[in-house]
């Protein structure tokens, strides 16, 4: 099943049943009228839209023509937004970036931190930014979850089967700002502002053999400027997989229904080193900081710049038969007016 | 006006209106079934829900007891809870007793990290720990506002504006956890289980003076186990307002009504010292931590353990007259059973 978010003018827009190839919705306001009244009540209201998908796919539903550019975020604002670091390769090379050492627990015990979730951007509004192009604007590209109720002290295994809906993230990202907000120890705070979500979220039957119950084993595609920038598999190279995030975000405290736990930025390795830009025939990067730390190594200095106003990101995942499962998150940094 | 919570079974609860002397309370689902939707459209609404206050105040409205045990915190679940450390003393302490640093740039940029706010405690609920009591189980008392929509780059002015509610929290702390995860970097996680807030929320004009836009200026009563533990005045020694707080948590992004902005542990100095003793005739502390650093400086070693299953901390303020303004929060640890 493939659910969607449309824009309204509501906070939490409406959800709607999407098709397997993301042509076509179908309403089901009175089933459930947002994607966090459906996620409250999964158990009941799942039974009843996994109907609706059906009768969907069966061409017996009225259907509308489903628009990427008119989906909110699946859930424009949740109650919970808990963001990992999964592909350590990524936090090692972030931290070299900046001649920070990486303590040799992060690949025993999981990165994760606490997100801002009360305003996600739709998956094609700008990147609004407040002052001017100097925060060092990057995207990250991340696979993420909603999981059901999960209560504390979770076993992998409880946190495997709450495990509802798979969507893709843009975890925008102000690099100047990061530093000074890690060496106050208290996280990410101002340097992060809101993230996007992809136009579709599915549930994890939808990937089929792609989905393993902890891992999405697909490249995910991130295309900068229009041309290819990133096609890491987010199958290799994730140290902890999402059960394992989960039971890690549960052990003091329980997870309420709609609680999205991101992957943090996919990231592969090239045998020992860092993976090549796809240019180059890598798997190439699905963040800057991370192209710029190649280029550290190789050059001495970063080549390529954040992101400046103007400047498009897009994130999205195929399937084998290279249709688009999520939609895609395509975002363009523009300055903010109020 | 004040505004509760009454638990219902739902996820939400339901709003209702209390009386000054928090008493009674009146029904107002016909006017918005929880307070997240009285917030999301809180210039109607709170409009409606004034004049009712008004004729509960009067005796005209149909008025039932109430008990603060049935209450849950104001905001059950919140899409927002951004917590600061605006007692500079408070975090100055807590680090001597690490051993750490405190860089002078605490005093000019404030602290603040993204709280979990997916699964608040209700006031009277037990601080159910999973493992055992060795995590360091501590109480923060605190004061928190609840504001409107906030623009991203908002001034402190605009921030002032959006202030639309009141309340007090526990802010549940392991702080056995939180040096690991400080190092880390990515702040508090596993070391912040899940936060409780007051009985009631009260609108800024039901503190009268005590309220001067930006700072609460009574005692936080806090007492441990039935014996007075704190009165610091959360009017003193708070580097940062609420209004410079929120105006920081907006920097890079907006905030969306309903965001929960908490002051940090309540802590005053005396002179230039830490603070005494409730019982040596101080204004005491509003966390355990803080006298464990005092009875190290005195004695070298800290004396008061933190809490223990059957523990019992209780938090509230009191107007001029003695009366409680918010309810207490009271909650006694307790061995978690699933």
């Amino acid at each position: 099943m493939k659910l969607a978010t449309l824009k309204d003018g509501t906070r939490d827009g409406r959800l709607v049943v999407v098709s397997r190839d993301i042509t076509r919705y179908t309403e089901v306001a009175h089933i459930a009228p947002t994607l966090q009244a459906a996620l409250d009540d999964w158990a009941s209201v799942s039974v009843r839209l996994d109907e609706v998908a059906a009768t969907l796919a069966a061409g017996t539903a009225p259907a509308h023509r489903f628009h990427e550019r008119e989906a909110h975020s699946p859930l424009p604002r949740a109650y919970q937004w808990a963001d990992a670091s999964a592909y350590v390769n990524h936090v090692e090379l972030v931290r070299k970036a900046r001649n920070a050492e990486m303590p040799d627990s992060f690949w025993t015990d999981p990165l994760m931190y606490q997100g801002g979730s009360d305003s996600f951007l739709a998956p094609r509004a700008p990147i609004v930014m407040p002052e001017d192009e100097s925060l060092g604007i990057d995207m990250e590209g991340e696979v993420a979850v909603i999981v059901d109720d999960v209560a504390m002290g979770a076993s992998e295994d409880d946190a495997r089967n709450a495990i509802r809906l798979i969507m893709l993230v843009n975890d925008v990202s102000l690099r100047a700002l990061v530093p000074g907000e890690l060496a106050k120890g208290f996280g990410f705070f101002q340097s992060k502002p809101s993230s996007a979500f992809s136009p579709v979220a599915v549930t994890p039957d939808e990937l089929g053999d792609a989905w393993d119950g902890g891992k999405v084993h697909l490249p995910l595609l991130v295309s900068y400027n229009g041309a290819a920038f990133g096609r890491a598999n987010a199958g290799v190279d994730m140290t902890f997989d999402f059960p394992r995030l989960i039971a890690h975000a549960a052990r003091t405290r329980p997870l309420s229904a709609g609680t999205i736990i991101g992957s943090g930025t996919v990231s592969n390795k090239e045998g020992d080193g860092p993976g090549r830009p796809v240019a180059d025939g890598g798997a190439g990067y699905s963040c800057i900081a991370e192209i710029r730390m190649i280029e550290t190594i190789r050059d001495g200095a970063p080549k390529t710049p954040f992101m400046r106003f103007g400047d498009t990101v897009r994130i999205e995942m195929k399937d084998d038969n290279g249709r688009s499962i999520f939609g895609a998150i395509e975002q363009t940094v523009e300055p903010y007016r109020e």
